[in-house]
């Protein structure tokens, strides 16, 4: 590692959507040398930090040229070849989290087969190499089930839920043929999605939010509800597993642990992302200390901020591109009429379903508070992006 | 003015300075187009924004280059040339706050006229075109008097407190000999010194703030805290006295009332700022929305945000760079360390005395609020600042 020679240490972030955006946002405060490596000056974090370093993530080259100028390497996503995450970390450089930690989120193989082993509840699943396993999953399970590419996919892409053994075997023999490695797991009856993030320091340091009702549409998440209206004895339990979770891993800044409330009681862990994370976008108005804040605090191993919530109730409602096609941003003083909402844009081109941005309220009723929230999304987009 | 053609309204700041640095990061949001014009860009707000324009506010070319890629332009300070200001009107620039509002900062002279022939309780003043002047007034009022520049005076500079008729005699004739205007004012016995900050549209809509004790030392405001320890009749006439000052005075975007309030119980204005505040640093994290947000806002005619607090006590304690010449971001993990204390640094080289930064607690308890914010800025400095 080049070690910058400012006593102001540099933080850099492989990425420049909102996340990095918002990271940028959160941190003028604390003086640090903040740097995104983008690939297209438009991108959303480019658009508001000063001299964005160009280059692809994809390359190793860029990467490393990257982190030749920084203390400290995060991510705005886990897309990077598990490959370069090792070579980078070989040439000396600090990756927060670390290349072995971000396996965590980038391999759901590796996740579901490593957290069943350390005793985590998981659902029901299998490793399919073949359309044939995937069919025997479901006649032993029942159908439907759902399979998954084990890397890359979010925001409902890479998962399939599939009905009876027809589908089963197209969508597999599709995707196998594809290149695409694939587990299968149980269709849960759920209750509810949570999610729970907390900031960690490398020394293991914790600091955890309040847990989140993630409600979605279609595989995207559309809004959040805090706390989450979950029975004291769930809430805690849902706290205690990310808690341990997140060691387990040995994550460091944000981990987002997103679970599984069944129908039949059960907690299960969903999925995890080892970086600032939409679930808990309410903590910039919403928390004392804000994801983003604490995800750079957590990677430059600074103490954490008090994560507790700035009011009780919180909700957030997530913009998506309208289906007319329209620019939000055209609405933008509608919205800000609300009275009470807080409205974050993320710069980016308005397409049909893209999430290009987030409006949070505050209050003490919750109710009262999704309904501001909803009501300066329907500005914003003409629509009711919420509704399933 | 040549329009800019997005959707994205283009806000500029003239000035480059934390003001500016702190607009930036409330705005990013918005996603509104936000830019400033910076001297040099090692300037606070050129270190963390885009592309900062680069030219000097003395030189009406350069506001009017910049002005021109802009719709609205406000400030980040009150030193531009008049003429300059009424130039780039007349050349259909779009200034909030506007030039003739901006006058009510620049000079104190036809400030406290025009407050005073409009109904406004101001201390007791002459303007002073000679030394003899200044004694005559001493003389009538009874010594000391306070002799200040019309002009360009802030932070304690501009302002002498004179004991007696040789001293008088001798900073008046020495000013007077330099050039600058001057006016000269009783000395006040204080109870205290506060503040109201409004932020106020183009049209008159208007949020005022909490009153807030403004903690001087030196002439520097060394610590605010809010709400302000004075009567609930007292913080209601500073609100409303605030409120139709700015309504007086037309001004756009965040306008600063600092005011006396007098051993004997009087209220009277001391000083305006029409832009973002030191006095009302705290509503960062303290209220609903910041006043940075809301300056923006205002000039940028889009509805106002709520001013209302976010916890019953907040305390901000400005770092000044200690004496020692050490640098407070050296020391920023040791002040992150104390529980929920926000630290703002603004990426300034620190000097002896410079205000660089601050700290802001959000509590329950004012005095233990207080104290949270004290024990973060002790850590960054090493000094006890605010003591008298």
């Amino acid at each position: 590692m080049t070690t910058p020679s400012s006593a102001v240490p540099v933080l850099g972030m492989v990425g420049a959507g909102q996340l990095a955006r918002m990271t940028h946002q959160a941190t003028i405060g604390l003086s640090i040398d903040f740097r995104v490596l983008a690939q297209d000056p438009a991108e959303s974090a480019a658009l508001v930090t000063p001299g964005a370093s160009l280059g692809s993530w994809h390359s190793l080259d860029d990467l490393e040229a990257f982190a030749s100028q920084c203390d400290v390497v995060t991510f705005d996503h886990e897309l990077t070849d598990p490959a370069h995450l090792h070579a980078l970390e070989e040439r000396g450089h600090v990756l927060r989290p670390s290349a072995s930690a971000e396996r965590w989120a980038q391999d759901k193989q590796f996740q579901r087969d490593g957290l069943l082993a350390a005793g985590f509840p998981v659902p029901e699943f299998s490793a399919a190499t073949s359309a044939d396993e995937v069919v025997a999953f479901g006649e032993a399970q029942g159908w439907p089930v759902v399979v998954k590419a084990t890397r890359g996919g979010y925001d409902g892409r890479g998962v399939w839920v599939v009905a009876d053994a027809d589908e089963a075997r197209s969508v597999a023999t599709d995707a196998l043929a594809a290149g695409t490695e694939l587990l299968v797991e149980e269709f849960l009856d759920l209750d509810r999605e949570i999610a729970v993030a907390v900031a960690r320091r490398p020394g293991g340091e914790q600091v955890r939010y309040a847990v989140t009702e993630t409600v979605q549409r279609n595989g995207i998440c559309t809004e959040l509800v805090v706390p989450a209206p979950v029975s004291d004895e769930l809430a805690a339990a849902a706290l205690d597993l990310a808690g341990r979770l997140v060691d387990h891993v040995d994550g460091t800044g944000i981990v987002a642990v997103e679970l599984f409330v069944a129908a039949d009681g059960r907690l299960l862990v969903n999925e995890l992302a080892l970086r600032p994370h939409n679930s808990v976008h309410w903590t910039i108005e919403g928390a004392r200390t804000s994801q983003f804040q604490n995800h750079a605090r957590a990677a430059l191993d600074l103490p954490l901020g008090d994560a507790s919530m700035t009011a009780p109730a919180v909700a957030l409602v997530n913009v998506l591109g309208p289906a007319d096609g329209s620019d939000p941003r055209s609405r933008l003083a509608e919205a800000l009429a609300v009275e009470g909402v807080a409205v974050h844009l993320y710069g980016k081109e308005s397409k049909p379903g893209r999430k290009i941005g987030h409006v949070t309220a505050v209050g003490d009723d919750l109710a009262e508070t999704r309904e501001r929230a909803r009501e300066a999304a329907r500005r914003l987009t003409n629509e009711e992006q919420w509704h399933g």
